[in-house]
This record gives structure tokens, C-alpha cells and sequence, in this order.
């Protein structure tokens, strides 16, 4: 427990406003989207400004407590759970657009800004920020740095380390730095603006965020491809690929998820057909307009039941967001729902998604797969029930030999939702023993009393102060 | 010095064919592309193999002897100078491409595989590796990665980082690691495939690369635009953006540079406008057509007194060569070319240009310069005389000058060719001593012996063994 007297102190930094200790207060910042884990914070800090941020970072490292940054606390693997108490620090009062420059084609934000909302103010100036996961209408930017954020568009624009070229970072110490700027090129020392992102909150605190804007594509159009085979869905994306077409999204349903989104949202999708591939191109119209042909052909002649184009940009986005709506579709058959986050090089897709039925049968476990068809970044979703310790131990075998398979297939255990603590005890498979010990050799580098996020992505030991949640 | 008994072990390592010691050989090892500065190598060693690569490095860490990994030695920051001796290694025997997966666009190649010949491998399969440095023609990828190795199309396409998503790499004490893999989508732990590339071989040996591929773009066009004035040449590059147009290059040469160039090329350039734009423009034929008018209305509507298409694919060719040869060209005119690379933020362009003008002239220095205006990435290249000890006192008070003048405008030290050892000094005006700090630790954690590339990038303190070299 944090005393009384260094509360004070937090209220001295921030002002009595924006330091919560209520119980009910501290609840709220006790989960983040991640079902079964939670702990408890000791009290939640809400900065105003990077000095604010050092110095409660200066004051929390000077007597070794625990500092967790936190956005809208989306994350999905236990990544902002406050395992050893202390200090949640929430970033969303720092949520300016300090700028958006049209000259060199950047932005300059806090780390508190809505990642939707962003994408609304500079698509206004016809500009484009192409990073967008699924919580993308809640999710801060800073959290999706911190996490090195995916979505849809990942296949051709990448993710955001590919957006990230400047930081500004608070270090445990209180230290104020900076990294990166608006330069396109710049290899003044080692690149540790892409060491930060992705990095989780265990190396410092993102205070301030350059991103690169590329012009608005002109014009975008949706297919919706239905297949009576996975192998045939898959194929059609491989065959897309080889074509050296590159869609700017490729998302893949399986039928039981068809039929969830179906119900939630009302499309009329056909029920018996087994998978489903949502595909939108974009670019300059004449381009767009042969690409979407050529897949048209390629679906067809690859077995493609029924191929359809949305007529107009509504019908387009209902289907966008009906994909998006598949996680919350799917959470309103069971009590619990655990969205996972298997990936493997593009050309393993069928094997992959035959995997997971197989493992899923054994396992005697419900789960869907829907996900980034383009990039080979699967979303396996587990219908389960908390309370049920029988059925979440067979949910926990399954996963780990879904992750299995997918190292074995040249895959990664996480393709974009983080490390966070539910990842840990798989990374070692990833990225080995050496790996690891450069990882915690790097975190000591920038947090030699490991005040943050503690039992987080490397962390060598950690004593989880965790109860289930009670539903 | 080494001592023989060592030297016999890697012997036994490499086979006595791959182990160079004659002076005449150590000589050619002194040096790399960057003037003045020379050391000499105890000893230069060829590994074939990974495992080779290991047991080298091991014996060294534990003899505390340096080790210089280098390619093809093209490096303008003295990055490859065994500025204390000890085993120069010579990556180039690892030359073989050992996939190109067109299912994944992504290949796997040896460190020493030659980016030019890389090219050419994957566009005979229709596919685009963009990265094209200088010195592409003899680079090695590995140098290229080690480097973060930029070129004429980093507007568009970005940089070596952006294509490197894989790497094997050997640890001082012979621990053989991977990070990344073929997965377009990876946060599982953090992101050590970006810290390695731009390390300059001070972290680890790089023994095997994953690189992104992208399609081929379907066609491209040059344009060549005359100004008579900085400002101008400046105003197309921002209009040209600010039009949310994205060439794939545009290309900077001054008067003085375009004299030069014309002389060594006979291109018949004019002779008397103050600056030249190379423009080039790839993608679907439409779309380039589209933009090429654009650029050339917009060229025109600000003052171009000229404005060529190249009518032919060979025209197009020549002139790229032709842009190519500026520093071969500029070397010509004196014993000594020093070829730096300051960058700013696109917007600061004409600004950047004018002071480097301005400081030249102040300091009596002859420098002209060209570079990657769409990116801001500046070469001003000074012609002087290594011999001349008072004008290479001048040469550098103007090149200090004129880095600070690139920070002062938001820009950086190094666009795309390193820190090295002739940027040291400028290193902690960009990054601060806290980020040097920084950096020194993340070294430390992959070469606490520090013997990989002592003197470099972030060193300490170094004892220079150096000697100018003999013209």
C-alpha cells in the first residue's frame, strides 16, 4: 500500500482532482479488456502535462512504486492490470492535437487522443493515418504506440511503428526526452523511437507522439466473398498476393462467426457456406476498379460461391463494421469471451484455421476464428465461462497448443495484441532464453528498479495480486 | 596486436584461405569510403557460415579483441575503420539469396548478398526491394541493414527499416539468436529487429536477413525541372506534396553541382539556372500519367524556367546515372571529396540549402549540394585537400556549422549514412547525453565486453590508431 503522505504528494503534483482512491474508482482501473485477470491499484493519477508525469514518476521510482501508464485500457492480454498495485497513471487528459503539418505530412499529439478521433481530424484535412484496430473508436493513440496497434489495413500499410517517427518520453527517473522528429531519415544512434513502441509501458512513459500522414486514398471499394472451404478462402488470398495485388484489407470469418455477426447485425449473410473474406481496396479509382476485377476473376475461378461488391460507401461500411462487431457479437453467447491473437506467415492461413477446428474439437471448447486474412493475423475466440474451472483449463490447453502450432508454422504468439501477462509464459517459445535475457537487459536499462508495469511482457518474477472477477 | 597462437585458431576456424594478414591485404582494410580518416587491422577473417561467425566472435570476446563486421566498405562515417585494430570481418562470403517466397513477398539472404544484384533478382520475378543507396551497385545488404541505408526513393517507400522484418544474428559471446520472421504482424517481446538495423555492427554480427518485397510497379516516369532559384526548386517540392502527390523520388542538384555532373555526363544540362529537380514518379500507368501533369503544371505555375519528360525508359535511365555519379563527378575536382549528409524537415529545405550557401562561403570552402529533397535528406559535398591543413581546419568549423543549422531547423546530424566515428561528436546534440546514456547501456547489454566495433556510434572512449592515409 502506498501511505497516506505520498498520496499527498501525488495531489501536490496533479491537483486533488485528478488523483481517484474511492473504491469504486479504483475497480474501474482494476481490468482492462482482458477477462479473468485483474488487481487492484492503489490510486489512480491522472497528469496534466510531462512535468507532471516526471515528477510522479521521479517521486513513485525514488520509493519503488509501481507506475502503469493506461489509456482507455483496451488491451487484450492483461497489458495495463496493475498486478503489483501502485500507481495506474492515466494519459487521457493529454489528449491535444498539437498539430497537424500539411508541409511535411505529420501530426504531433499527446498520448491521450481517441485513435478515431484522430482519424477523423486529419482525413478532414484529406490526409491519412492508416492504423486501426478494432477498438480503434475508443482506443488512444498512446495505447496503440505503446502496444504497436494492428487492424485492417495492416497487409498494405503496415502497423503503427510504421507511422511512429518521433517521442517524447518521461524515463522512471523523471528524466524528460526526445526521439525522432519530423525527419523522414535520421539514423543519429540506435532507433529507440521503434524500441518504445510496442514496448508496453515497461521502459518509459510516452508523453508527446510524431506520426507520419500519407495522403487520403481517392477512392475505395468492398467485396464480400463467400467459399464452402476454408482452403478455397485461403487460396483466394494467396492467389490475390501472387497476382501482386496487394487489397489494403483481407479479413477472414468462419462460418460459426458469420453466423454471430449475421445475427448482431442483420446482413443476410448466407448460413451454410463455411467462410467468409471481407475484401476492400483503395487507391486512385482506375487502379481500384482493375484490382477489385481481377479478384472478382481469381475468387470465382478459386470456387467462390457468391462474390458480391457493396454498391455504395454505406453499404461498404455496415460490412466494415459488422467485421468489427464480431468480437462483440461472439461475447453475447457465453459469459466469458477471450479473444486471441495466433499468426502465421500468409501462405500457412488454412492450415492454421484447420488447426484451431481440430484443437477445438479435442479440447471439446467453442471457439471462432475470424481475423487479417492479408497479414496472417488470426483472431481464435474463445466462448467460455469464467466461473467454469474445468472448462477454462481445457480452454487453456487448447490455446497453448494453438500457439504451438503456430510457431511451428513460422508464426507468433501475438500479431498484435502485446505480451502484456498473459503472453509471458509463451514468449520464451518465440523468442528464446537469449532473447529474453536481452529484453530484461534492455528494461534495466531504462528501469533499473522496474517500477513499470511490473510483471509485465519480461518481467523475470512477479507476485500477481489477482482475483477473479466476479461477474 | 594479435597474437600468432590466436591467429592459428582462426585458422582453424575459417580454413587459412579466409584468413588475409599481408599488409598489402591489411591495407586494403584501412579504410573504407570516408576520406582521412585510416587504421590498420591486426588481421581480416572471411567467415563462410554462421557457425564460423560464432566461434570467431567467441575467441574474441574472450581475448577482448575488436571485431569489425564490414561488407563492401562504402560507409562515409568511418563506420567500418578498425580504429583499434583487431579482426576486420568480412561478411562478403555470405553472399547467397536463399529464398524469394512469392507467397509471402518476403526473401532470406546472407548478410553479403550485393543490393544491386539483390534487385535484380527479385524484379525479374516482378517484385521491388526499394532501398537504393548510392552505392547500391557494390553495398551489401548486410551493410545496407547494418547502416539503415536510405536512397532516392525514402519519400515513397521509406528505408532499409521498413523492409527488414527478420533477422539471425550472433551475440559477442557466440550465442546465434533470431528475431522476426516472415510475420508481417509481431509484438512479442520488443522489437529487436529494429534496434539492430542502423546499429552499425556495434550490437551484434547480422548472419541472415527477411526482407519485405512489394509488387513491381507497373511503370515509372522522370522528369527533369529547371529553377533559377533555391526558393523555387523548394516551393515545387512542398506544393507538389501539399498537392497529396508522393513521388517516388525527387532529387536535388545546385548549379554548382549540375555543372559538374554535366561535365562528367554531357547531358547538356543548362548551365546557368541555380538548381535542377529529378523527378520520378512509378505505380499504375494512370495514376503516374495524373501525376506527372500535376507536377508539371505546378513546376510551371512556379516558375520553372524548364520542365523535360524523358521520352524513353534509357533517357529516364540515364538521367537517374547521371544523379548517381554527382559525388563520382564532384570527386573529380579536387584530392579530397567529403560527402555529408545533413537533413531537414522537407519544409526547412530552401532554408537549409541557403545556409549551406551562406556558411561555404563564409569559411572560403567549396561545397556544393544535392540530395533527396522529398525528404529533406541533404549531401553538401566539399571539395578540398586533405594535404591542406588550414582549409581542413575551415572544412570542418563549415560542416559544424552547418549540422547545428540543421538541428536548429528540427533536423538531424545523419539521414541515412551513420554515426560512425566522424559523427560522434555531433551525436549528443541530436540525442542529448541522456540518450547517449541510454544508448551506452543498450550496448552494453548486447557487448558488455565492448568489442564489437569499438569507437563507434556511442563509444565512450576510444584510442584512436589512426594515420591519415598517403594520397
Amino acid at each position: 500500500m502506498i501511505d497516506a503522505r505520498l498520496v499527498e504528494r501525488l495531489v501536490d503534483i496533479v491537483g486533488p482532482k485528478w488523483v481517484l482512491r474511492d473504491s469504486n474508482e479504483l475497480h474501474v482501473y482494476s481490468f482492462d479488456a482482458t477477462p479473468i485477470v485483474q488487481a487492484f491499484p492503489d490510486v489512480v493519477v491522472m497528469p496534466g502535462s510531462t512535468a507532471e508525469v516526471a515528477e510522479v514518476l521521479k517521486l513513485a521510482n525514488d520509493h519503488g512504486i509501481p507506475v502503469i501508464p493506461r489509456g482507455s485500457g483496451t488491451n487484450l492480454a492483461g497489458g495495463t492490470i496493475p498486478v503489483q498495485g501502485g500507481i495506474v497513471l492515466n494519459m487521457t487528459r493529454m489528449n491535444q492535437i498539437y498539430e497537424v503539418d500539411e508541409k511535411n505530412l505529420t501530426a504531433t499529439v499527446g498520448p491521450g487522443v481517441v485513435t478515431g478521433e484522430f482519424h477523423k481530424t486529419v482525413e478532414a484535412k484529406g490526409l491519412f493515418y492508416p492504423p486501426d484496430p478494432g477498438s480503434m473508436r475508443i482506443s488512444t493513440i498512446g495505447g496503440n504506440v505503446a502496444q504497436c496497434a494492428g487492424g485492417m489495413r495492416g497487409l498494405k500499410y503496415g502497423v503503427t511503428k510504421d507511422y511512429v517517427i518521433g517521442l517524447e518520453y518521461v524515463l522512471p527517473n523523471g528524466q524528460i526526452l526526445r526521439c525522432g522528429g519530423k525527419n523522414y531519415k535520421d539514423v543519429a544512434g540506435y532507433d529507440l523511437t521503434r524500441l518504445l513502441v510496442g514496448s508496453e509501458g515497461t521502459l518509459a512513459v510516452i508523453t508527446e507522439l510524431t506520426l507520419k500522414l500519407l495522403p487520403l486514398p481517392e477512392t475505395k471499394r468492398t467485396l464480400s466473398v463467400f467459399c464452402t472451404s476454408l482452403v478455397d478462402a485461403a487460396r483466394i488470398v494467396e492467389r490475390t498476393i501472387s497476382a501482386r495485388i496487394i487489397p489494403a484489407t483481407m479479413e477472414f470469418l468462419d462460418q460459426a462467426t458469420m453466423r454471430v455477426v449475421d445475427d448482431f447485425s442483420h446482413l443476410g449473410l448466407p448460413r451454410d457456406v463455411a467462410a467468409m473474406l471481407l475484401i476492400e481496396q483503395d487507391g486512385p479509382e482506375e487502379q481500384v476498379v482493375r484490382d477489385v476485377e481481377r479478384i472478382v476473376q481469381i475468387a470465382r475461378s478459386e470456387g467462390a460461391v457468391d462474390v458480391q461488391m457493396a454498391k455504395t460507401p454505406e453499404e461498404s461500411a455496415k460490412l466494415m463494421t459488422a467485421r468489427r462487431a464480431a468480437l462483440a457479437a461472439l461475447s453475447r453467447l457465453r459469459p466469458t469471451t477471450i479473444l486471441e491473437d495466433a499468426t502465421v506467415p500468409r501462405s500457412r492461413l488454412a492450415e492454421m484455421v484447420e488447426a484451431i477446428i481440430r484443437i477445438s474439437e479435442k479440447y471439446q471448447v467453442q471457439i471462432c476464428t475470424f481475423g487479417h486474412a492479408g497479414d496472417g493475423n488470426l483472431h481464435p475466440t474463445c466462448m467460455t465461462d469464467e466461473r467454469d474451472e474445468a472448462e477454462i483449463a481445457r480452454v487453456e490447453q487448447a490455446f497453448e497448443e494453438i500457439f504451438a502450432t503456430a510457431l511451428s508454422l513460422g508464426g507468433t504468439i501475438t500479431g498484435e495484441h502485446g505480451v502484456g501477462m498473459t503472453k509471458m509464459k509463451y514468449l520464451s517459445q518465440r523468442v528464446g532464453e537469449g532473447g529474453i535475457e536481452l529484453m530484461q537487459a534492455i528494461k534495466a536499462a531504462f528501469d533499473p528498479n522496474g517500477i513499470l508495469n511490473p510483471g509485465k511482457v519480461v518481467a523475470k518474477a512477479f507476485r500477481p495480486r489477482m482475483v477473479v472477477r466476479q461477474p
